[in-house]
């Protein structure tokens, strides 16, 4: 029988892991087989770091932020994480990559989806991907796409926190708790050596929203004593059969 | 042991039906104890029927709408429906009446509340009612407020469909499925002799929404056959432990 | 045969002037009875030049802005102004100021009537008069207010432009062309002594409302020769037989 | 003289009937020569029920698609029906497309146009759809595009019903009263085979915006007694004599 | 000569500390008189550590958290706090306080002035102030009340960080560098013994907002080092010489 | 040592006169150096006067354009035009021409920028360049891109005003007051005589910013005498030392 499973695209080669490597740690200690598509390595827009470096090349900037997205992604027991290499600042949505998204989102089957914020003034590239996303899901749901091949049904699609949630008009309606899997989310963290000083601030994060939790669960009153938690954004209604 | 509860406030004697009556015996059904909480009796507002009668009194509308409720909360299997008559367009929306709610919501101590939508421009009292219903809420939190008494953790506020969603900002981000008690619905809708004019109405909406089940449940690709529902907006997020 | 008419709601004296003259005079012109109702003489709050004067009082500042608006809504071949006399700044929106708006729009069953925008920073009455308004038509809906007396249908409720329309989140669905009714427009203008700076910004704004008014009915490819119009945003839907 | 003329731009074979059949017959009925493009046939998307028989291929569901909507549109007393066949889930949203729609709109000249709601994660060939009009709608009204040609005034843009309204962000600003066509609208839905699932569905909505036309013209007292209504959001404002 | 001078209304006694305490110190710094206004001590909402123990009494409670606030307003070298002891959850904003606020204003005559969100479901006190703070303001605007007095000009509101900024719709257009006075804040914060859950949450903002600045500055392209911010939101147009 | 700067992108020639000539002046008396990019000629959709006459060639239309836009320019001391040539209605904002404004930027390293609204359903070229202009701002910050060039900071991209602010959901939160260099404006609105119809409309425009100003400074009780203004809206958070 088909195991659980999730799907994460990351524009970036680390979005994934500040945003929502609790998610995937803990969804991967519930059995899910999570899937990771890192459309670029960020190689151009995010590693500062690397090009202050002498005689860096384009090549080798890859290869460096290929192994750290790697190494978080086992840290956070990942079942699979693909490397689209699409280029960076600005991505290059083309069509090919479009049917290959569509390809792994029928593959996998995941039963929810997670990228970025429908809006990020500051970084067009990761709007442009989850508008990429959902077009994608919808070309998976399509019945005469590739006929024969098992459709896509409808799973949410949660948009991960992004870095100034105010100024991307993102609004979590869902916090989860990752305290029991932070070890782990810390270690993918920490393996993103040319962003080291993003650590703190996304440390501090799911401490804060750790409290959220706390809040939202009862606070005082019976809330959870929850220690990190990470938000998400959902884009489509859910259907349940219990309040 | 405490049984698992609810408590539901409408601003009008039949709003309850119309718009969680599915909801409300699904969690009878489930064992919640359901309380309604009736604001007024909407009876010179919502009971156009009635008033077109000779020589009828407000004294006799209010019987006649109370009646009605009690008939359709009985059909629904609510567990304490109580009126706080406090007359309807506009309602007299008092400090005692405040705390009165207060005093009810924590007695009933109730896992979720649910109320009317945030906006409301045919309808002042369905926006005044959400607005007052968040004021005791937070009310009901408070240490400080009858020391000693049980204090409320942070039960969801689901706002149930309004007559013009549209019109009224509202936006469901949960659907339920009501198929397994569409008849006692359907039961307590009849119950409101006054509004004969709605029943259709709130048959197709509940039928519109079982669609919107299925779409969002996989659609033909593994949706739910799903045949009644009901839609709600979340006011706070949600706390949970897997997406 | 009843008259069509339209009753305007104005929260100081001078409002239904620079906001609604043109719409009043123009529909004036066809033949509508148009009622004014001013809560308040904006006495306090909208009269500096007078206040700049020696030995002012509160009732000498009431009589002048009276004055005032009353020629003003002669010159715009006003039906009835009415001076609630409410006080301002802020206005006292009690019970009793509610049930007499409540007989006035039942006396004038409006086809249509008008008020400010739903927000205004700068000026709190404006956005309470418009809540109060709406209770006010909710309640003239109600068949148990004043059994016997006729009830009122759905008027449209025009919001008239205020005076930074961005900053009060106000957008014109309908500009209506006042260029034949102009000159009564300018004169109930300066009918306002009190108020001569905003005398040339209403002027302009309604020249560019002109232009507006050219360009969204055609501009260069037919569109008409409008040279001042006037902008409302319109809160309820529209119910037609022809789009 | 040239009659008046209507444009709707459908993003596949079957929008233009749930979402608009009945303004179309309704102004078919007033003498206006409604013109509809289908920008696909929906023949990947939404043409389940088709590629669930054996042995079907792409070019069998686009002759199906393209006569049931032939069909639908000769029961609409549609004037004129085009197909760009610029394929579906995703369209290809081309320049040469783009002015094959420029050409169209210049020589129908529309008195209005129609076309899809602004947002729909669901289903991104609607925005994208509405947003291709805008730009067609934009190039169609420069007078330095083929020169000579009569350049388009302003229409307005009209946006019809989505099919979950609320997700869509679509608020509609005006009912159409369509009972005199609807059985017409009734017998162009069911020429849509392939998508039986809908008309029920699509019933109740034309029900339940009767309703909303009923209630927005004035209710129990002296309101419409409309049984099918469609409703619209307008994009542009109304440019009026009258209010 | 005039000093300059800051007015903050806070809508319970810790308010200010958490939310401006950067600000306050900052501007106090540079020479301005800051007067903090506590509507209330939170004594019943925000005081549930003190509710613990046992034999509190209300009384008790209000002159523990005044002895908090007294000591973090000199923390902060404030020039002025004043205690409305309006009572709290809900706060009792009557026709007194708002004229006891308008005499502060126009005595303070503030450069600028500073609140809470416009929205807080979880606490509507503090929506309620910025609305009761909109209202103060435009009366100490008006020339006819109190005539004689000074007449306030435009002070900036700007509304300060709530507890979760996106529920609470707030976003910040402003990154003021607090790390200067941080010290003086984290002493402030230091004082308020009831709330210790919350120091750590409150030194995490400040240091992520700190990140905020930096990035907003330049980032790693010439940004400024500031280690720790505070974010605020403008209510109203900034008026420059020079963008 | 560098002179400040400031970058302008205008999707057709005379968009940088109407909507940020005054801005432009003030800089530029202040030492800024100005560069202005004209994406296009407006050459198709904004010359309905030129093409009104004979024999008129899309080549004549832009050589007059193109003197005009130099001619208003020079009037508004501004230090270099460049004109990107890319059509117009619809723009073609391919990636030769972003990457030829990433370099324009990075030369440039401007203080601030400035573009349109971002968005406007009349003209899908003013929002599409804002987008264009974001994505180039992402790309010139990238480290990446042209290793070894200076990499460019965090400016201020400022939304000018649009022709229809309400209409394209554009709201100033800045007015700059532009009395001193009125006379240049106004002169370089002089030059655009393709465009007269406009001349007065703008003048309205910056007449109304200036008693928006008046208000917003303190109106009669100590505001600035403005005549002239323009408004302008953030796109991002602003980092301050003092409020």
């Amino acid at each position: 029988m088909k195991k659980p499973s999730a799907l994460i695209i990351s524009a970036h080669a680390a979005d994934f892991v500040w945003r929502a490597g609790g998610a995937i740690a803990l969804h991967a200690d519930m059995g899910y087989e999570v899937t990771v598509v890192c459309l670029s390595y960020g190689e151009r827009g995010e590693s500062a770091k690397l090009w202050k470096q002498d005689d860096m090349t384009l090549e080798q900037v890859k290869q460096v932020r290929r192994k750290e997205a790697q190494a978080a992604a086992e840290a956070l027991d990942v079942h699979d994480i693909q490397f689209f290499d699409l280029g960076d600042y600005p991505l290059d949505l083309n069509n090919e990559a479009r049917n290959r998204l569509v390809d792994v989102i029928r593959s996998v089957q995941p039963d929810f989806m997670m990228s970025h914020s429908l809006w990020d003034p500051y970084n067009t590239d990761h709007m442009n991907t989850t508008r990429f996303v959902l077009e994608a899901r919808m070309i998976a749901q399509a019945w005469g796409h590739n006929p024969g091949e098992k459709v896509l049904g409808a799973p949410q699609l949660y948009l991960f926190e992004p870095h100034q949630t105010e100024q991307m008009g993102w609004k979590p309606d869902t916090f989860l708790d990752i305290t029991q899997v932070w070890h782990k989310k810390q270690a993918a963290i920490e393996c993103m050596q040319g962003q080291e000083h993003l650590w703190h601030f996304y440390t501090n994060v799911a401490e804060n929203r750790g409290n959220h939790f706390r809040r939202n669960s009862g606070g005082q009153a019976g809330g959870r004593n929850t220690e990190y938690a990470e938000g998400f954004q959902s884009v489509f209604p859910r259907t349940v059969d219990k309040l």
